[in-house]
């Protein structure tokens, strides 16, 4: 369960690394996006993203942006499970121009996937700093009355405090529970910047958090404590971000490195068991995108999402104990994956599409990226 | 330029994870090689360790180890370059069961390997703590009058310096600095709990360093002042220590790691730029390694260790600049590895060696280990 992407932004991937949240979304990630993010980028780039994921083991995305009805079909073309949920901001965006049809765009959105298999809809707020209070409870609403999820990036620098319309020295976590929109059908992805009040806040609403080790690492902006939020029984899943963050989509890459990341940032070496993140990726990863009833175990009456590993690779070899070897294998171990029972990658072969016409699709648009300068 | 490395150790991938190093050594790992370090283990072991570093690019490792005669061997025998270091400890190890018996046995393993077209021997003491000062002294002048460089684990944990016998707070690095054995010929492994006085004395004396991020993390150990050293001019090194800490010996996990590490450690994107970090494996490595003046760089007169990697894979995809896209490939994007001129992998096929029969016997090594009991 990729807690977290933005599948499409596999576009920009390399595009502008090495710079911190506000330069790389203001002078880079922001410009290319109103001028690249079109229906037709979405839904290739987001095919392309599907492939990164499913050849690296991942059977069920949690997918956020605009355009996300291009998303949606990428995923339900390819058979990745999802969750994609439209994006909702207070600046003209990529499809919604005018900013005062976000939420009526969102509510489309919605009952165009109600129903489907595969895919299920939900609403994304970027941010408490790039959406207005009246936005935050519009779109809550929103995804309230459509019986939804409700995402939204939370605390990912400690700057984002003194950037949102709230009380002064209120934390975006504070703010968002006094605008009534923390509950247990909310997800705060990244929540690094949470004070104990915080973490109490979200262990009492209920209101599930997804951390993205990897992009908070390469963007600088912290490390969520993780500990502190499973030791409150906050149910926590793992993401990847998108690729222009991370710069890549393999889940078993980030497990490694938020295993390795708490030990370090508590100077314990047992600062949480490999257990607690195998289960963040897999059935706890279902229960924060409140998929549980369906997946994430491998029992009678839950759909078949299963994935099979290669363990004679050399890098795994010998194999002590009957763990997932999470601090050695990697994506490419994985040699089979099945999605709702179908195969959809064999003998790290996709199965379910045509993965040479996406690459192509992607070097096309790419090749448009590069005729632009946006340093 | 893998700068750091305990090849043999692959047989305890895995056997003890989630360990301080204290613990981890102690209770384990010390334990488990005094039973099974036994020359037909290094021999298999190491070529296992080595068919992961072919297959994921690396072209030169600096190995320390007991018995270190039969890694050198497996290195020679496989066709990888390699810096092999005989393990000296005030203890009786494997292969040295009197220590008094050990700087002559270094000897002998100097004198084995000294004109080796591939291999270049060297010393390894194990660390201050478990080196006696008369027997750092002994180390050093051995490997002076020798030639050779001298390893040593430094500073390792916050701990370490209460465990040796020296002046009450002097640091490691002030200790070794005392007995003179700091020089341009040593190089000081992780290098993590140094304060401004000790980055000092390894400036002045010219000793390289070489960071081990992905095992300092596991093992709860911290992170080393890499920018720091950097600023002073210091020679650093990057390397994946031993399969038993880390646990894989892949160097474009441990560049990509290393990179973002070190924007948490400063809260800073630009931390230690990637140009930096790719040096660190290449050009600056070999200067680590005393090899500048034979490989780290493509030009005439070089000998031809090269890589080449396969950037058409999908997590690789689109390709925006010219760097090593350090954030985004891995070991197993490598297609060809050419070490000395000659082709050791192509098309991810290892041509050197027989990788089935090496498999086979690091699984009957396994097979002994697992019917121990080490808890």
């Amino acid at each position: 369960m990729n807690g977290h992407c933005h599948a499409a932004m596999t576009l920009f991937r390399g595009l502008a690394d090495d710079l911190s949240l506000a330069d790389w979304l203001n002078n880079h990630i922001f410009p290319a996006e109103a001028k690249h993010v079109t229906p037709d980028m979405v839904y290739w780039c987001s095919k392309l993203a599907a492939a990164e994921m499913i050849l690296s083991g991942t059977t069920t995305v949690a997918d956020g942006y605009f355009h996300e009805h291009h998303a949606a079909k990428a995923f339900a073309d390819v058979g990745l499970r999802a969750v994609a949920a439209q994006g909702v901001i207070d600046f003209p965006a990529p499809g919604v121009p005018d900013p005062q049809e976000k939420i009526n765009h969102a509510a489309e959105f919605l009952s165009q996937w109600r129903d489907h298999p595969l895919v299920s809809p939900a609403v994304f707020a970027h941010s408490p700093y790039t959406c207005s209070p009246k936005t935050l409870v519009a779109a809550k609403e929103l995804a309230r009355s459509e019986k939804t999820l409700f995402f939204i990036h939370v605390a990912e620098t400690e700057q984002e405090a003194d950037m949102i319309q709230g009380n002064p020295g209120d934390s975006p976590v504070r703010h968002l529970h006094k605008l009534g929109v923390l509950d247990s059908e909310t997800v705060c992805i990244h929540a690094i910047w949470l004070d104990e009040q915080d973490l109490d806040i979200l262990a009492e609403t209920g209101a599930a958090a997804v951390v993205c080790p990897q992009s908070n690492l390469k963007l600088a902006s912290g490390t969520a404590p993780l500990r502190a939020m499973l030791a409150r029984g906050i149910r926590v899943g793992i993401g990847t971000d998108g690729a222009a963050s991370n710069n890549r989509l393999d889940l078993f890459r980030e497990m490694d490195i938020c295993a390795k990341l708490h030990k370090l940032r508590d100077l314990d070496p047992v600062a949480v068991p490999v257990a607690q993140i195998i289960n963040m990726a897999t059935g706890g990863g279902a229960s924060v995108l409140g998929l549980q009833k369906k997946i994430g175990r491998l029992e009678e009456g839950k759909h078949a999402d299963i994935i099979l590993l290669n363990l004679d690779a050399p890098h795994l070899q010998p194999v002590h104990g009957s763990d997932l070897p999470v601090y050695a294998a990697q994506g490419s171990d994985v040699q089979t994956v099945l999605i709702n029972g179908t195969p959809v990658m064999q003998n790290r072969k996709i199965l379910s599409f045509d993965l040479n016409e996406t690459l192509e699709q992607v070097r096309r648009l790419a090749d448009q990226v590069k005729k632009c300068n946006f340093s």
